[in-house]
């Protein structure tokens, strides 16, 4: 079998000018700010005109543990969005901006897969409309700005030590992670310890992507702990008065930006935070826009669902006052072979033993989904070496879990492939079945919070955490931060926190290693495990074979 | 007296659409990428095909040594841009994008000023098109991907004590000029001292500006010296690979950005790499366009034309093939009042005396431009308070130097006030006086040619330098470096390297502190005297006020 790659497919998409993708949604030509023939920002001043218009429907794409064998995700997500305007519904897709770093070490790109995807493609993978660059401005402004204010005469008493604010780069580049900076003498400063983070690691990210608007974006940036003095007290970024030109740097980041599907329907990319130290979707701006001009919105949440539908609803959904109507989970028949214990390299012979071992993975994500009052269809997102054994293997388990597994060939067919996907989502959205509610209220005390996640979520069976951890989440629900939710921050492999148990564990711990206070963006993180904010190149990097082709295109980025 | 600021004036403009700007050009709105409403790069495709059309007349704006009361060159050159299209001539105002770094620091900003600017001024001096933020991209990946080199085993032999490329960013960040990287252990790599220049200072910026088209730009990034190994042997970019993916981190980057003035006139803004140790012009290709669309071609020079001309001519003109038609030298009775010795507080008052004192700094100037074959007319950039007196005096001066003054009033008035300078212009540029040729020939060898610098245009007696030094320039003609032209770094406030001596000094020394080779711009630094490659902030930046306003607009940046 020979197939056309995404890029080559990507290509050849027979795109509209951005303008009548617009105009579809009822966004008039001046208010589309364009970057290019192909990509657009909304203005702030039509999203305002919105105010108190009707919102459609939202439905979460999330998936199993992620594994090897890959699930597509994004490519179900993109492809439902098709099949929902070829359904005849008015549907918008909310995706996240990729990070550019990462695409020079493994060779990556890419906004879906196949017929299902998102263009264009090249510069989705690159610049873009610059918004990370802008995140990577307005972050290292307030880094500079806080070692200037100590070179002249640090009146705040910030403690040099105690500076808990890094750099970032949109960059994978692990010398910056930990570095001696201001050598070299008086008229350079203090010389201090500190590093750098990749830029969709960076606070600023995962505020921009929870704010309403820019007054919002403002105040949270203030809010931001940036150091400590020697007695601990907090120092924040509206000290070193520098949220109010971070705002100014961010003003069209803010903005979410237009793009299309290979078929033409809209689709907005926006934002990208990290899914462990943040909560890994896309802006609540871009996504509280589709929701007022489309009758869906198809998002997703970054990871399987254990980490990100749980910190879509409680910390997405929460914080934005978002009620989704319906959740899918995207599975694939070689990922649930992977889950029951076969190896990549021998996947394309048919299992159906395998896949009935591994389809307890999805089986929880399905009574976990379903616990935040949200119902549930699964997605198989179909391989063309998977069997109707297999197929039907997966179907009748997800039958039995009170849930229906849809067969979707999106990928190879495009919205012709998932119109039963389509209408299933549409029957659950419109039956009104759901009743979301966050897993735990606000008032619940913090330790408690990560003991509801861990439990209810992970089944584990208990959290290890040193009494240093638990005094100081009990030191900030003193100051004042003991509403906020939980991001947690674990392997997206497994349930667990050991990245080589998959399937469905029981009778693990989660034991918390450090947490740490995100308060402009609002929650507190829990770091489970080993968590890298600066990744480092592989041995072979593919920028090395990343080049312009003689016809202008980039080659080596997918 | 109460005038409008810059930037209410700016606010203010009737702007057209960028495509109506275009189409005066004679761009198709297909080859022109709209970057919103008021911003467009020009498409590779269109510019490859004005390859053979007939050239307009390239006119420089340059201007006596910058002093506190300012000159105003900018502003000159967008005011004669839009004087000559007054007067029926076809005319492109060709000048550099704005660093955004230093916005933060000092109130700053602005592209021209008064009735002559160019717009959209708060654009401009934030993230513009994001050319230099894919500049800082394309510099911090090979950063990366040198140090990741030495990490996976350093095949190349680098010596790390010898790696001579280091990272950038667009912010003054006094902290990050001396650090030391890759600390915390094994897998962070070896620890080296290195440091962050501001992205302006970068020679991917020099590169960029000098190269012809892409494939130039990938040849020239291929040849960058980016280390040495412990026997001197250098390791180029083209060695670790990186030069294909920069050039596609760079390929919209090199497209010139088209906006306008306040008088709906073309200008393109494009690159701006600094005035030391880079040759502080705007870009070849955007030059080399303007050329190709319009009858007569503005563009300036950094710093004084000391250095601001001498590079412009040297290196630019030189390596481009340009053939510069006329030179305006900007000057203003204000700053003829400072080189005559009145301080700034004391500018106010009518001096005829110091007027004359002040002028032999412009005589030097007007000597040394006409010395490259190029004809002079002299803009003198009126401010309210001259007195006539004040201004025939420096006519009078600049007559006898076998030139003309002409007042110009376009800061007030827009191109009306300018009619008699755009005039002139054309009668000195259709005159066929121009016989240009740079001041030395390719392959006198490099250390004469500071020489020849230094005697003929700064009139110094001598050029001091340590025998490391002149052993240096020789090993590089060795290596095949000798037929590079010298890019001074000097002092902007002086002909000498003492930024106090003003006027127009002679018998002074030049001391030449190191050399460096930029081998992928082509040009070899000489550095006389400290330069500054990051800048800090102030002890009170303007960041601390810069902010949106309740209309949504920049304040405090201006």
């Amino acid at each position: 079998m020979s197939f056309k790659t995404d890029i080559e497919i990507a290509r050849e998409a027979k795109k509209k000018p951005i303008q009548e993708i617009g105009t579809k949604l009822g966004i008039p030509t001046e208010h589309l700010l364009p970057y290019g023939h192909d990509k657009a920002k909304v203005s702030q001043e039509f999203i305002r005109s919105l105010d108190g218009k009707q919102d459609g429907k939202l439905i979460l794409v999330t998936a199993i543990n992620p594994t090897p064998a890959g699930e597509g995700k994004t490519t179900t997500t993109v492809g439902l969005g098709d099949g929902l305007n070829r359904i005849g519904k008015k549907a918008v897709i909310c995706i996240r901006e990729a990070s550019l770093g990462p695409n020079f070490g493994m060779k990556g790109g890419a906004a879906g897969g196949g017929m299902a995807q998102v263009v264009p493609m090249e510069e989705m993978n690159l610049h873009f409309t610059g918004d990370f660059h802008a995140i990577t401005s307005a972050h290292n402004l307030l880094s500079a700005m806080i070692d200037n204010h100590i070179y002249w005469g640090n009146t705040l008493g910030i403690d040099e030590r105690r500076v808990v604010w890094r750099r970032v780069m949109d960059m994978n580049d692990r010398a910056l992670r930990d570095i001696v900076v201001s050598l070299g003498g008086v008229s350079n400063g203090f010389p201090r310890q500190t590093g750098f983070d990749i830029t969709v690691a960076s606070e600023v990210m995962a505020i921009l992507c929870l704010s309403n608007d820019l007054e919002d974006l403002q105040k949270r940036l203030g809010d931001i702990v940036v150091a400590y003095t020697r007695d601990k007290t907090p120092i924040y970024c509206r000290d070193i008065k520098a949220d109010g030109a971070m705002t100014v740097l961010l003003k069209d980041a803010m903005q979410p930006n237009l793009v299309q599907t290979l078929e033409n329907n809209p689709a907005f990319v926006h934002g990208g935070p990290f899914a462990n130290i943040a909560h890994g979707c896309n802006s609540v701006i871009a996504t509280k826009t589709a929701l007022k001009l489309g009758e869906y919105v198809v998002t997703e949440a970054g990871f399987g669902a254990d980490l990100g539908a749980e910190k879509f609803f409680d910390i997405k959904c929460r914080k934005a006052g978002l009620k989704p109507a319906a959740a899918v989970i995207v599975a694939t028949v070689r990922a649930m072979k992977m889950n029951g214990g076969v190896a990549k390299a021998d996947l394309g012979a048919e299992n159906v033993e395998a896949v009935k071992k591994g389809c307890p993975n999805l089986g929880r994500h399905i009574a976990n989904v379903k616990s935040f009052g949200v119902p549930v269809v699964v997605a198989i997102n179909h391989f063309y070496s998977d069997t109707d054994a297999e197929v039907a293997a997966v179907k009748e388990y997800v039958a039995a879990q009170g849930a229906e597994a849809i067969l979707c060939k999106h990928w190879a067919q495009g919205s012709a492939g998932i119109e039963d996907l389509a209408n299933a989502v549409v029957k659950l959205a419109e039956s009104g079945a759901s009743n979301f509610a966050p897993l735990y209220p606000d008032e619940m005390p913090l330790f408690q919070k990560i003991e509801t996640i861990a439990k209810r979520i992970y089944h584990a069976d208990e959290v290890l955490a040193d009494k240093s951890i638990r005094d100081q989440l009990k030191a900030w629900e003193a100051a004042g931060y003991g509403h906020l939710p939980i991001c947690m921050a674990k392997t997206q492999y497994s349930f667990s926190t050991d990245p080589n148990l998959r399937g469905a564990p029981t009778g693990h711990s989660v034991p918390v290693r450090e947490v740490r206070l995100s308060a402009g963006a609002g929650f507190i993180v829990a770091i489970c495990g080993e968590i890298m904010t600066m990744p480092g190149l592989p041995k072979v990097p593919s920028a090395e074979v990343i080049r312009l082709n003689d016809e202008g295109h980039v080659e080596g980025l997918f």
